[in-house]
């Protein structure tokens, strides 16, 4: 006699609520109470019910399961893009499998060999600083598997890509810094050799140049982490005691330099006004709260995957690619309030 | 002609560098320098350099990947778990697949069956708040592969733990403030049917009873995350304007207490001392800077791999297994800092 297999509409029957509330109670919806959640998963249990992966939409030939390269798991920025990516792919039946690089070209190829010979219906990749090489990337596309790269894209390679303008937010981040009435503005930058340092420096330079204030390079200063900070923000600020306006290049630096500020006897916002780039929970954390830059990572991954799934689901193998670009926005909090 | 295979003794040689040097230059090392990385990585780029695998370690019959399934990556102890899995793993030539369960049972299983049909070679697993279900971990027992448990585990499964001792954590913490000179304590805890909750409020218990300090149930709150805090910390004080000593389930609950103590006039540490749990990188941005308890991530990481690895290679698939307990440390800063 074949057993019966239980299904959501068993547990939604015995315990008399709507399937579409215990499919989404099983999900960890955040739309349905935490007694109802209790509930189901206590009904679930008794039933011996289990997931049927089928009628989750595996399909045949395909191993139903999407890889993702990142350099760190641990940045916000990318934990923000996982999230993303998540979301759409496991509501299609995928499952995600994530590969840290850890800014190492030879991890990187690990990740991406292991990847390969799992046979992931596609890959989303943004690539280590220190990959030179693109090789191992070549691989997917000569098997047939789409790329999509997104944010650290891969200049050699073309396929459908999602960045983000970073220009824009950095000039969005500057503006706002003159239109509260700073006049000497500094910038601690990262190292010019990064395409988002190039993007976040051209963004100030032309907000500087829009109002007419006078562009000093000695107002740009490599200094774009914690250690950094506490290493250069005192001697930047005993020879430029003028400055009243910074904008650093990450959440982490500009909250080392407000926590400097404030030991060397200067007020945030009042005396200096400052602006990091990132928008990750530190920022509401810092004391004043950051104004920054919101870097939008998970529509980063939900535009990404998106672009991934025509590839994958519609066999568009065309060689019709797109570009999406993505752009921040200013999130303004204490550091700049001035009343 | 058989093509010369590029090797790192041919990057060293023309660099006149020592091979273990461009071995770590290329693996991103932090003893090395960051033009020595740069000098190295543009030579491998100009001869085509790529990474041997099969030097790397790589053995027949094995996918050479190990699969851990999480419940959040964002999370600061998870992603230090991971780094402590990847040093491990990567040194042997092994490649690291991360799965997120988002907390929902229907996304484990989902990562259980796609690690499972990869053929990874073991698995490492901190179940989520919701599973009441183990049989897609059974599956890999059932076909010989290892799993390790580690933080949350499975209590219906035997086979290698790592766990942290919550109560001995939560003890310490406690046990400091008694000693700085607090009498009325309370503490922010999670809901009873996690066992970290429960692991914790018996430790916050023990100290009370050992320091002769009466146990009251009033000063018990469920008081878990930074929008509980919100809502809980006024009323709660207004209530009892005598408590002098805090200990919160964890860093955001305690950060979020002391930005609204701040509010209310009271101030950190000289009228309420606080300690949280966890020590992620928020726990220095506070203001003041936090005391709390290092929940030791990146060690749990090693250890749980290593556990791995010795059924895994040594073909140790003896049912003599091990559960380690990691003891936390406590990380004494600003909050609690009375002179």
């Amino acid at each position: 006699m074949k057993q019966h297999q239980v299904t959501i509409k068993d547990i939604a029957k015995e315990l008399e609520l709507s399937v579409s509330t215990v499919s989404r109670a099983l999900k960890n919806h955040p739309d349905i109470g935490s007694e109802t959640k209790r509930l189901v998963q206590e009904k679930a249990r008794q039933l011996k019910y289990e997931p049927n992966l089928m009628a989750l939409g595996l399909r045949k030939n395909k191993s139903n399961t999407i890889g993702v390269i990142i350099p760190e798991i641990v940045h916000h920025f990318f934990s923000s893009v996982i999230s993303g990516i998540e979301d759409i792919a496991y509501d299609r039946g995928y499952n995600v499998m994530v590969c840290q690089s850890n800014e190492t070209f030879e991890r990187e190829v690990m990740n991406a060999q292991a990847l390969l010979s799992n046979r992931v219906d596609g890959v989303l990749v943004s690539i280590s600083k220190t990959t030179f090489n693109f090789d191992h990337f070549r691989n997917f596309i000569d098997q047939g598997i789409p790329i999509v790269f997104f944010d650290r894209i891969c200049p050699d390679i073309i396929t459908d890509r999602v960045i983000i303008d970073d220009e824009v937010g950095a000039f969005l981040a500057v503006e706002h810094l003159i239109r509260i009435g700073c006049k000497k503005i500094v910038h601690f930058a990262a190292p010019q050799n990064l395409l988002i340092a190039q993007g976040r420096l051209a963004g100030y330079q032309r907000a500087l140049r829009q109002y007419n204030i006078p562009y000093d390079p000695h107002f740009v200063l490599h200094c774009d982490s914690r250690e950094l900070a506490l290493e250069k923000t005192i001697p930047f600020f005993n020879i430029h005691p003028e400055v009243d306006g910074l904008f650093a290049v990450n959440d982490s630096t500009a909250i080392a330099v407000m926590q400097i500020l404030n030991k060397l006897g200067k007020q945030v916002p009042k005396d200096v006004a400052v602006v990091g780039f990132g928008d990750g929970p530190n920022a509401l954390i810092a004391v004043p709260s950051l104004t920054t830059i919101e870097q939008k990572g998970y529509e980063i991954g939900t535009e990404a995957v998106s672009f991934l799934f025509d590839k994958i689901e519609k066999e568009n193998n065309s060689e019709n690619f797109q570009t999406k670009v993505i752009f921040p926005t200013l999130v303004k909090r204490d550091s700049t309030k001035r009343n």
